[in-house]
C-alpha cells in the first residue's frame, strides 16, 4: 500500500486495527479462513494474487498472532495457517463490511451470498449495538471519551 | 497499497467493500469525519498524510459516494466533505474495527478513548448479531448461502 505513517503506537484503537489487517488483502485472507481454507494453494487459487505478495501477507498475519501455523491435519508434509482466536474474533469486522456492502454496493436482485443464521435459514439481522441497559443505539446515541 | 486484481464485479460484498474503503487510509479519514472533522487542513492535521496522498483518497471517497463536497458552512471560500448516509454507515465497521483492537492490541490499563452511550456515559456493549427471532448469533451459528 501506499506508505503511510505506522499507526502502531497511535492511541486510536481503529488505527491500530488497520496497522494489522488493513492492507486489503488481509481482510480478504481471514475471510477465506473463516470460510474452511487453510493452505496457501487455496489462499493463492480463492484470491488470484501473486505468491510473494501472499506469503508476505500471511507471514504478517502470522507474527500479529492472527494466524499459527500448523502441520497439515491429513499427516501430509503441507503446512496449514489456523486462525488462532484473535483471528476468528474478526468476524464482527467481515460482518460489518457485508452488510454495508449489502446496502450500497449490489444492485436489486444481483447475485451474491448472504448470512444466515444456521438454524433457521433466514438472513441474519443487522449487527446491533447497545447500551449496557440494552437499549439500541445508533451512532448520534454515542461519543467517544477519552480513558482514563 | 499493492497490486491487486480488482474485485469492483466481485460476488463477495466484503470484497466490494475493501475495494471502496480497504486502502487503510479511507477508514481513518472516515472516523475523522464521523468526528467532525470536515476539511481538508482538519483531515491533513490529523493524519499527518502527504497532501497528494490524501486529495487522491478525498478524491475516491467522493467518486464513490461516500464524501459530498459542499461549500463551507461559514461561508467562507473554503469546501467541505461531508460524510453522505452511505458514509455515515460505515459506523458499523469502524466500531468492529474499534472493538476487536479493544480485545487484542492493547495492554491492560494503557490510555486510549472508549466508545461510551451519551446518555448513561457507560461503555457501549460489544456489537451483536441476532437471528431473526432474535436469538444471539456466534460465528459458528452462522453460514454463507449463495443467493438466489
Amino acid at each position: 500500500m501506499v506508505k503511510r505513517t505506522c499507526f502502531e503506537d497511535a492511541q486510536c484503537p481503529i488505527a491500530r486495527s488497520l496497522d494489522a489487517i488493513g492492507d486489503g488483502w488481509s481482510l480478504l485472507i481471514i475471510r477465506d479462513a473463516l470460510g474452511g481454507r487453510r493452505r496457501f494453494s487455496e489462499f493463492q487459487k480463492s484470491l488470484g494474487t501473486a505468491k510473494n505478495i501472499l506469503a508476505a501477507r500471511l507471514r504478517a498475519l502470522v507474527a500479529h498472532g492472527i494466524f499459527e501455523l500448523r502441520p497439515a491435519s491429513d499427516g501430509s508434509a503441507y503446512q496449514e495457517y489456523v486462525l488462532t482466536d484473535k483471528g476468528k474474533d474478526l468476524f464482527p469486522v467481515l460482518v460489518a463490511l457485508r452488510q454495508w456492502a449489502d446496502d450500497y454496493l449490489f444492485e436489486p436482485g444481483e447475485e451474491y451470498t448472504r448470512l444466515v443464521d444456521r438454524k433457521s435459514g433466514k438472513r441474519v439481522r443487522r449487527l446491533e449495538l447497545h447500551a449496557q441497559d440494552g437499549r439500541l443505539l445508533r451512532r448520534q446515541d454515542t461519543e467517544l471519551v477519552r480513558v482514563p
